[in-house]
């Protein structure tokens, strides 16, 4: 298929390399900044623009990845007819898109991305809606050329998968700064936690999390909890986080 | 070295299999529940016991793996005069063997175990400490041959080393079992989930977590996170998480 990216952000680049990499042809990235559009259409070989109006034409497929708070407000400003229009965004309804085409549909891959890290994208899952049949079908061929892990969806279920995943991904990646910060405090290095992160992810792709919890809070060893709390009597806020995960797996365990 | 182990849980199996495979000679495995110390036993090729008074005498070092608030009560029923007792907790002083014996220390590895997971254990961090200079070498000598990442530390450090841990590990395994339980409630499969967890822990591998950090709180998109807490209203504790995590990042990032 014939390809245009709307946004060169992280999803988009990481999407566009793949795409690119299953024999899709790249036509045009568009960024409001001419730099963003430049470096990811240099890489990918195609045209790049900052200015709507000269959106391609040719392009069978126009995937926008920008901000989930103005999807709606560009979509508003596209005219693209009888073209395929999606979204890649976990908490964004397809209907914005109504206003940009009468095709359109959401391709929604849940993976946390990085312009640094171009991912493996066979094992990614693929959440795929549309408007119409056809549309769906066309999109799930899309997804399917370069994921394994394809499954249509509805808005109620992406919008669960999305805030499952900012339990898994962006509150996990927050405790992990946390601790780094702890151990800075106390002029110790964040490499003596990487092997056990990397543990505690791989353990869980085989083994329950609830059956694999580990630590103090599931022993319920009040005495450790205790003195945890007292080494963070300078940092109310970290207190907080820690009584309030430490109660909520207690709670899971011990009622 | 000779080494005789008290305690047969996750951490002593897995330092237990690693010293064997480092070429030391395992002597002897008691655990209070005799089943637990054979089971060890067996897989080592040793001796097991599930009483005190017979314990070993033909060991160099004692390596004390039973949970945190028993340590101490388990070191005051031991008399091993002059040979070396060390324990692998990390909020436990090393002064609680004292009554065991004149020579003790710490072998604290910072890493979760369990049995079913032998792991590799050449670049698990180790935090040692002891009695004496001599024991220390013993002690360091001994980490030194499984593990390329041995650290001598204080009981200050190993606090916050375990504290950290905390985070890193035990609260991040609860936030998996949490959006487990999320997805579970609206009949989606956890296994949409472990491409995300694995690549967020990789992630923290090369880039700084504080760099690496997404989602709708790092962009302090109101929008979503109000959202989020709606689909979150038949579950007040969640919300609580949810809300104190999010604020957590909002705080680090824009204020």
């Amino acid at each position: 298929m014939k390809i245009a990216f709307i946004g060169s952000g992280n999803v988009a680049t990481n999407i566009a390399f793949a795409l690119k990499a299953a024999g899709h042809q790249m036509v045009q990235v568009f960024n409001h900044r001419l730099q963003g559009a430049l470096e990811l259409a240099e890489q990918l070989g195609c045209e790049a623009t900052a200015t709507l109006s000269e959106l391609t034409h040719q392009a069978d497929c126009y995937i926008i990845s920008v901000k989930d708070d103005v999807i709606e407000a560009l979509a508003g400003q596209l005219q693209l007819n009888d073209k395929l229009v999606v979204h890649t965004a976990g908490s964004v309804s397809m209907e914005v898109l109504q206003k940009a085409s009468n095709y359109y549909g959401v391709l929604y891959p849940l993976q946390t991305f990085s312009k640094q890290r171009l991912l493996d994208f066979s094992t990614i899952p693929f959440f795929v809606e549309a408007s119409d049949d056809e549309s769906l079908a066309t999109i799930e061929q899309l997804a399917k050329s370069i994921s394994n892990a394809v499954t249509r969806t509805n808005f109620e279920q992406r919008k669960m998968l999305h805030l499952s995943a900012v339990f898994a991904c962006n509150f996990v990646n927050h405790l992990y700064d946390l601790s780094e910060g702890l151990l800075k405090e106390h002029n110790l290095s964040f490499e003596a936690l990487k092997p056990l992160i990397l543990e505690t992810a791989l353990k869980v792709q085989s083994v329950n999390p609830h059956d694999g919890q580990t630590g103090p809070a599931r022993r319920n060893d009040q005495e450790v909890m205790t003195k945890h709390l007292q080494l963070l009597s300078n940092n109310q806020s970290l207190q907080y986080i820690y009584q309030l995960l430490s109660d909520s797996i207690v709670k899971s365990f011990h009622k």
